[in-house]
């Protein structure tokens, strides 16, 4: 499908893409990419002993970001974020990264050329390859679709499935702090300094604390808070077929903004895009304090009971429901119930 | 990130994916995928000695498809053929697909049932898993983009850069079907049977015919049919810095509708999503009249000189210009120019 309202001709697009692709190019001796953009497919090779990861993870402008709220460096950043995520969450190494990319008419070429330097800046820093993709005119905002391939030693993918009872519930860094980013948005309804809330606008996927996990095989389940602690916390519930207690006084809250302030507790536990890692560990494993520089906290037990519980400081218990929000939606819709 | 306003709630969505993929699912005992819809990735092993293949397509509503011309099921049909048809243009074997989806909100479920009953039986028929995806609210018409994984042999990927001078160039089935489908949609401005024109509403991607001229090594170069013969022969002349003639009357143009006609010379060298395959082989090559059942017709030259000519049964020679269909836009910029 020829496209012509790109604001750079389609085949120039995909020139000036497979140009700075090259750039951000990593060679690898036994594996990586084979073959990048410019052919049907890309080819990619797979290191020996080892399996292929797919994720794949829509940005869709008035959905995952808005252009008046979200410098394009951030769209970009973002938009990877969220399949390196994805491959981390899996204990896995990202190999290579697809996009793709429809864009309306009138859309400044500045704006794309922002857009490709966040998401590049960010896929050089973890040696991630731009391999390929598509292109196309949209039909409205901004659509990108990325797909992040990965891989993993066979057998070793760390799984939503592997959480059992008595297993402790641990968490990543701090939670909340993009929410929190984003209620700020909504009640000012404008823009932010991203400098100042890194948390939302350049999160850092967690690949090198991944490793370590991996590699110490002390990890039972694994997700990343994508969606919400809460939310993401009942798809392991789900998989595992277990329940979930959560001591409300350790879950490790954000701090944002100049000053620095704590994000409401509501936020940690509900909000998304954190890319935090949620996992699990059998009670008797050693989980470090600090992992590849960023602090593990534990927050609770896995239980046979199902069902997820909040338990305050006093000892009360209240039921803790998968409540993630919904960001760019209209604001009536913003909660899920 | 949270969708409240599809047609059905996204976990009961990702439910139902989920378990029209496991129905779809081909096991296989050394390839294939170890763990599909349900992870933060899926894992996949690609066969031994084998490197994977990456494509991705969108299909996006007013671009790709329009809803009043095209029945759900085609548009789930002709969303997977394009990945399909990508890992055939290589030489290689699909393995699994990965659906992107987003839908409006008033989507009614009948049109994603339809939608994914055609992708599914597609999938089917060519042993391909769907193996994971991403959902999401559309903040406007339906937003698919779909990533297929294949493999190939190591090193035994045909790519557009293999044509050299002197090469012949070979299509298979007919060209222009597609393209005249939408002709007829265009001006007649209703919908068409899609029985009497399955070129269009559900094309076969020619992984069949691949397999043969890939264990036959008799293929120098190869590009699938999307954008249109002129456009996609003008790829391999791009990559492989050669030149190219084309005898005018060699062309296989496709008979369509009922009763059968042949469509137009323009039709069939510049209209897209033909999806039949376009390669060359060295001048000494036995390339069989029929392979898997479809025809292969010889339709010109590789040559030294760059550019592209037609070449009319009296021996006049005139420019060929990549003048790929865009087939959904307004009708003004229908041509690309």
């Amino acid at each position: 499908m020829i496209v012509l309202v790109l604001p750079v001709p389609e085949r120039k697009l995909v020139s000036r893409l497979r140009q700075a692709a090259r750039r951000s190019a990593v060679r690898r001796a036994r594996a990586g990419v084979i073959a990048g953009i410019g052919d049907d497919c890309s080819i990619l090779r797979v290191p020996a002993g080892h399996d292929a990861l797919v994720t794949t993870d829509f940005s869709l402008e008035g959905v995952h970001f808005r252009r008046e709220w979200h410098p394009p460096k951030s769209v970009g950043h973002r938009c990877l974020v969220r399949g390196l995520s994805d491959i981390a969450a899996m204990g896995g190494e990202p190999l290579a990264a697809f996009l793709s990319l429809a864009l309306p008419s009138k859309l400044p070429q500045t704006w794309v050329d922002g857009f490709m330097s966040g998401l590049l800046a960010l896929a050089k820093k973890f040696k991630v390859e731009l391999a390929g993709g598509d292109t196309a005119a949209s039909p409205t905002g901004v659509l990108a679709d990325i797909v992040v391939l990965g891989s993993i030693p066979k057998g070793r993918g760390i799984l939503r499935s592997g959480a059992r009872p008595g297993d402790r519930i641990y968490v990543t860094g701090a939670v909340g702090g993009s929410a929190a980013a984003v209620d700020l948005l909504y009640s000012k309804h404008k823009s932010l300094n991203p400098v100042s809330f890194p948390a939302h606008f350049f999160p850092t996927p967690r690949i090198a604390v991944a490793r370590v996990l991996r590699e110490n095989r002390i990890v039972a389940s694994m997700i990343d808070i994508s969606d919400g602690l809460s939310t993401d916390l009942s798809h392991i519930c789900d998989e595992s077929r277990v329940g979930a207690q959560i001591n409300e006084q350790a879950v490790p809250s954000a701090r944002i903004g100049k000053p620095l302030r704590t994000v409401a507790l509501e936020l940690a536990l509900h909000g998304g895009d954190d890319y935090e890692l949620l996992f699990t560990a059998r009670p008797r494993t050693r989980i470090p304090k600090t992992v590849a520089g960023v602090p593990i906290t534990e927050i609770g037990e896995i239980t046979r009971r199902k069902g997820m519980f909040l338990v305050r400081e006093d000892g009360r218990r209240s039921e803790l429901r998968p409540s993630g929000w919904e960001h760019f939606a209209s604001s009536s819709r913003r909660r899920k119930r």
